[in-house]
């Protein structure tokens, strides 16, 4: 990136040069070429502007709240606090020979640092769940959520107060200064135990680059739904439907579908009659069946988070696998087949958090594991992959217990 | 640091105009009063030159292997070989009230980086628990050892070529080249999915500060053995004998000794007898007790590696509780009493991967600990904690196996 900037300067320099010796008649030509290309290039201009609506959409749509997600976010936080308190749980136990009793407890972590953009809820999400963990945390909203995040603390300090609890137990940062970002990543001179970036894949690569504290990342979820040869076509519809369009814009929404080139023909028009609405973009093979925009390399990448889904076609399993392990996230991924072996194979050699068979990506939630409730779904493979409730965020200690054992030799 | 070096050069280049201008005369009484205060702080320098002489000592054991240690290392290997596998283990399985049936199955974590100094056995150590956990190893042993781990991770690639297992399943970095290192911390392009520092302060340190990519730190054990007003005296005594002098080297040996200032006069002779050949530092109280050195501020923060035990008198648990959570480094505690209610609290309150009732702080071992082998002691409180053995560098993956299931709303 700096490499492409500092091209960028130098290229704008030697044209500098022969744009002040070109004579303005040249100049007025540019400037009414200009506005004809724009004229001529319409359909691809009002394309990618549908993108950066679509994208916005997205955002607003993970930035507002109404009643309904209000009380929905009230609700989750009551559930927490109805959760089995993880802290002091005896995870193992067991006596060795010597007659030592070994203990494994769940502890606390400490004190998490959460650094998330527009959903407002995460505010709440994180208190209750830090709280339920026993770890203090430290938000920090993005700029966009800033006057909603900060209405929420308000709310959940009064609870704390209410409780008798410090209120140093849930901290924000009152402002959108970005510098809060950088102390954070340094970890508050030691105070910082775990940071936790949720959003954008940019945060959370500046979270990887610049931390100087453990994170529990929370990548973009390029999820696959993988139609083999022997799924039912009802079920498969439904599910990629599902997975799809349920809402667009969560972690677990299916982005690209791979189906098997020799059920393509019978299952794609009926899947494709299913995600009405939606838009789709295919290799040749799947444009050949059902008619579609044609995916480019880069859609293979893409987390749309919008009602977009690439569509690609392979010739088995195989080539499912590879495609999921060259352009996944290690998120989540489903296959639809009614052969079992088909299935345990997927589920066995894809090295994703969340694994499905005959079932929605969109179960990809703590909720629906019945964690209570999360704050993420984290995509790598320390300490917490998948949903991120309350016992995720709990490390433990060994508690050993004797009569007077020392250890010979 | 650097501010400190820089501060050095400052006032070198200040005295350097003062010396070019200094009369021989002067410069030779310097030299001579140089030599007659050599003379005077003798026993200062012999004392510190003893820690220096003691330091490389332990240095010196750490390295040495003889027939009985290699034999050791090599029934260690086997006893991995015979270890259950975990990978694929099923850790948990749970229904859903939606039909999904959720199992969370082991898998390696991928490529460790193994980053250690002078012990020679943490290269078979690793290999073997990194080959039964399912994950790729580098290796980078401290130029100290080289010699050593090149000629034991020979052995382990013959073994690898024997089994028809690749030579990238365990590697080692040829050369004592320190930019080896640099290049390990950042994660050579993606490779490293985790690095595991194991030797001395400034390594860990070192690898804290620089790696990009996630690690298990193994820091320094300064671990205490607190003797409480109800101890029994001859487990007190046993327990604390053991506990520093069993084998001074290794990160779970005691290096301060708690001791309850009101049952102080009645123990600390017998423990003092029976740790016969330690040298004791201990505060006033102790030393109105038992004669031995003063302690200094340092020594409460000293992991010596040798017969020195540093002891310190308390007024009671609460004493020792925040002591320990002063300068220990959370890596093992012990409490000898015989009060359950105050080896309750201690095991309850004290936050250090382990706490022993009763029992010699040397048993913090993954061997004793039931887990077969390890490779070494983790302190910090993510992903792993206390002993690392093949199932501490596992990750885990979720597998949801539904009939069609989709999520409603």
């Amino acid at each position: 990136m700096r490499a492409h900037m500092e091209e960028m300067g130098r290229e704008a320099r030697r044209a500098a040069i022969v744009l002040r010796e070109a004579p303005a008649a040249q100049r007025s030509a540019a400037i009414r070429a200009a506005a004809k290309h724009v004229r001529a290039r319409r359909d691809e201009i009002l394309a990618a502007n549908g993108e950066d609506v679509a994208a916005a959409t997205a955002m607003v749509d993970r930035l507002m709240l109404d009643e309904g997600r209000l009380e929905a976010m009230a609700a989750g936080v009551e559930a927490v606090a109805s959760l089995p308190d993880p802290v002091g749980e005896e995870i193992a136990r067991w006596q060795r020979p010597n007659g030592l009793d070994i203990a494994r407890i769940r502890t606390p972590i400490g004190v998490i640092g959460m650094i998330y953009e527009s959903r407002p809820n995460v505010t709440a999400d994180a208190a209750a769940i830090c709280l339920r963990s026993g770890n203090a945390v430290i938000l920090r909203a993005g700029s966009e959520a800033l006057r909603s995040a900060l209405a929420i603390h308000a709310a959940i300090a009064a609870g704390l107060a209410e409780a008798g609890l410090p209120a140093g137990c849930v901290q924000i940062v009152a402002s959108a200064d970005r510098e809060a970002v950088g102390l954070m990543l340094e970890g508050l001179d030691g105070a910082i135990d775990l940071l936790i970036p949720r959003g954008g894949k940019s945060l959370v690569e500046l979270v990887a680059r610049d931390a100087r504290v453990p994170m529990l990342g929370h990548l973009e979820g390029v999820c696959h739904t993988y139609v083999h040869r022997s799924a039912d076509p009802d079920m498969a519809a439904a599910i990629v439907a599902n997975a799809k369009l349920r809402r667009v814009t969560v972690c677990g929404a299916t982005e690209t579908l791979l189906i098997d080139a020799e059920a393509a023909p019978a299952l794609l028009p009926r899947i494709a009659e299913a995600l009405a609405g939606c838009e789709l973009r295919g290799d040749a093979a799947a444009r050949a069946i059902v008619p579609m925009k044609a995916a480019r390399e880069s859609d293979w990448h893409e987390e749309y988070l919008a009602p977009i889904l690439a569509i690609r076609t392979v010739a088995g399993l195989d080539e499912a696998v590879s495609h999921i392990a060259r352009y996944g996230t290690g998120h989540t991924e489903a296959i639809v087949a009614e052969d079992r072996e088909a299935a345990e194979q997927f589920l066995g050699r894809v090295d994703s958090a969340i694994l499905l068979w005959n079932a929605s990506t969109q179960f990809a939630d703590g909720g629906e594991f019945g964690f209570g409730a999360e704050i993420g779904i984290a995509t790598g493979k320390l300490h917490a992959r998948g949903p991120v409730g309350p016992e995720q965020l709990t490390s433990f200690k060994y508690v050993v217990r004797g009569e007077g054992q020392v250890r010979p030799g």
